[in-house]
């Protein structure tokens, strides 16, 4: 098909950003990407007869619907389960960032990743209990909590081993929801985890509290009260509504910026204690081999990181034009301040635009604007967040923490794009 | 089941905020409300053996799912359908404000409505028209779309005659979502109207754009172009994902603040003209007849609102103590600044807490603390927005526009609290 393009656009070629084809943002958004068809006739006039209706103007539509679904022509749009054979309940699933736009995940398509299935749990019949170390053991039910103030926290929770494939030796080929889709945003409401253990009152000697699920796990972990009297929530809501059955259903512990095992699922009990439990999930699992032979444990903060969605692996450039590169960044320290992409592979970097709103311990959307000539190049995004903390080189996150570490791997991530326009996985 | 209290609680009373038993909402979060059960026993340490266990922990969990849907204990959380009898894809949906919380709403609950039911569109085979008056028509497929630079919203769309129950002369009773569930807040992200008319290129007198639905209604309307260049977006993404069939899949208008039957759904064109087409939805519907006999037409913005979702009718208060009021505010010219609560049907008033983000034309959730004494109350809610527009009394808003608007109606809210706690709409 023909595409229209004005001697105006062709007459002006735009100031670059960087080196390797980036331009200022506003390339984009003034001056268009001509991709459009010239239209064979002009149409008719609204409201006219019009000889071009597709079929399905021809006849009344579907229904009204109690509970709406995707298009069946989005069937295909899922997350990608990798569960265990000998145990089918033991796994993950990866959300296809790659196919996705803003910041919110769709709460069908948010990352799971569970030890032993997802309970079904009578929402009538489920309690919360807070005791240990507390003058006053309490127990809560689902109506009870309703009932507490709540407050609402739109951020992302990402799995400690996200991207771990960025340890291998080789970079891996999958896309980018393969790699690194164990990270999700959505917006979580419910009870501040202070106002709970107000109400029980603890001891002088209370410092930590193992969080329990009620999944045939029983997973737990330990976490410290600070962090719980500062910004958790038990959450009883997720993108507005009820928290699906394999997020939580009915009440999730929620972190804000800590790793995902430590947003509890299906939470059943907050054990106060002095002392952490030196769980399974935080000794054998979520701890890192370091090259002195040490590990590291309660690493819980998850650092600045950012990815391009898009162009990626799996996609494919349609020939030399001007392209929005797009991708997500997020802090658990913060909100991000800067994010900076490189098509040369990092000799030079080009600030990509934020999109608002920039929010702490979220994803931020970050686009730019980039005009590919087809020549071979290397992608890549850098981000930076309020703490001033920027997102390393993979070859300085290795040098720092060796190729055992498993978990927290934050470095920066290339894409190389070749003459066809194909998109690789590059270590670079 | 006994109520556990500390004496300390009991002894100091909280700081009124305003008449009625309004609270400083401090009082909420540093006290809590002392609603859980005592528990029986202290129970046993984490990771110890543990009796209590439900059922629900002592075997596997339900495997991992491409796609998540929620808890079958919420399969009564939908949608109210209100169709037509004679075409059953003409009507509403309701959108269930009551049982939500935050400020985003599932897409699967995002209200409906339509004028001759949901097309069921293949988007290989959709197209985009932009012709009229520009000096180059142009046709745009869905894949030509996704590669213009994009931009996300995160607000509210409103049907312009979302509340018209407020108009009768008796106050109805019916929940929050069947009286005021014709809005929804999402993130919607697609490309700006501007870049795509950019690329047309608008002839000297063009001043508007009748845009067209692809339903078997062709429902159209006319927009002036001024605000399509300002804010207006071509959205292919709901909350993160395509968007809905019921919500325009693969493309729809979307003209943040403005009323709801201008964010036209499954749009196929757009049509630039001198003047606006006077379509049936600008002539004889979304027009308001004034008290002097002329009407109102091309009523675009949606003016301050705010009502109480919780408490609020099919609720019921469980007996005195203190309660967290709910509720949500809202405004097409910007963002909130303010929102007040009475408990005494308006003598006497106190400002609410805003949750963050507070966004330009998005949900603004707000709380405030309130002890009930388990006496006779009147609730009521009123808002202000960035431009100091102050949400009107009915009283006030009926002498302006009379009782035949239909649309448009923003009044304040009143819900009685009567002895037993249960909750009815009034007019106060």
């Amino acid at each position: 098909m023909p595409k229209a393009r004005s001697a105006e656009a062709d007459a002006r070629e735009p100031p670059p950003a960087a080196g390797g084809g980036l331009l200022h943002r506003r390339v984009l958004l003034q001056r268009g990407l001509v991709l459009a068809s010239a239209a064979a006739s002009a149409g008719q006039a609204a409201g006219e007869p019009d000889p071009t209706r597709p079929n399905w103007m021809r006849t009344p539509g579907q229904p009204f619907t109690g509970y709406g679904q995707p298009s069946r022509h989005e069937a295909a749009l899922m997350r990608t389960v990798a569960g265990n054979k000998l145990l089918p309940g033991n796994g993950v699933s990866w959300t296809p960032l790659e196919d996705l736009e803003g910041i919110i995940t769709p709460s069908g398509l948010h990352f799971e990743r569970h030890h032993n299935g997802v309970p079904q749990i009578d929402p009538l019949q489920h309690r919360l209990l807070i005791h240990g170390r507390v003058r006053q053991p309490l127990r809560f039910s689902v109506a009870d909590l309703k009932r507490y103030p709540m407050r609402s926290h739109l951020g992302f929770i990402e799995c400690g081993g996200n991207s771990n494939a960025g340890w291998h030796p080789e970079p891996i080929q999958r896309s980018v929801g393969g790699f690194h889709g164990l990270v999700s945003c959505n917006e979580w409401t419910g009870v501040p985890v202070s106002a709970l253990l107000g109400e029980a009152g603890l001891e002088a000697d209370a410092a930590w509290a193992i969080a329990e699920g009620g999944d045939a796990f029983a997973m737990n972990v330990s976490l410290p009260l600070s962090k719980l009297l500062d910004d958790a929530l038990v959450a009883l809501y997720q993108n507005g509504e009820p928290i699906r059955p394999e997020h939580g259903y009915p009440l999730r512990l929620v972190v804000p910026g800590w790793e995902g095992v430590l947003n509890v699922k299906w939470l059943r009990r907050l054990h106060v204690s002095a002392e952490p439990a030196m769980a399974r999930n935080e000794t054998a699992k979520y701890t890192e081999l370091q090259p002195d032979g040490k590990a590291r444990q309660f690493t819980f903060v998850m650092k600045t990181k950012s990815l391009i969605t898009s162009p990626s692996p799996g996609l494919r450039l349609h020939g030399p034009n001007v392209y929005e590169i797009r991708g997500l960044a997020w802090s658990g320290q913060g909100r991000i301040r800067r994010v900076e992409v490189s098509a040369d592979g990092g000799r030079s970097w080009a600030e990509a635009a934020l999109q608002t709103p920039v929010l702490p311990r979220c994803f931020t959307r970050f686009r730019a604007a980039w005009r590919w000539d087809g020549t071979p190049a290397v992608l890549k995004s850098r981000a930076t967040d309020e703490t001033g903390e920027v997102q390393p080189e993979r070859e300085v996150l290795v040098g720092r923490r060796g190729l055992n570490g498993y978990f927290h791997y934050n470095a920066i991530v290339a894409w190389a794009v070749d003459e066809e326009g194909g998109l690789t996985h590059v270590y670079a």
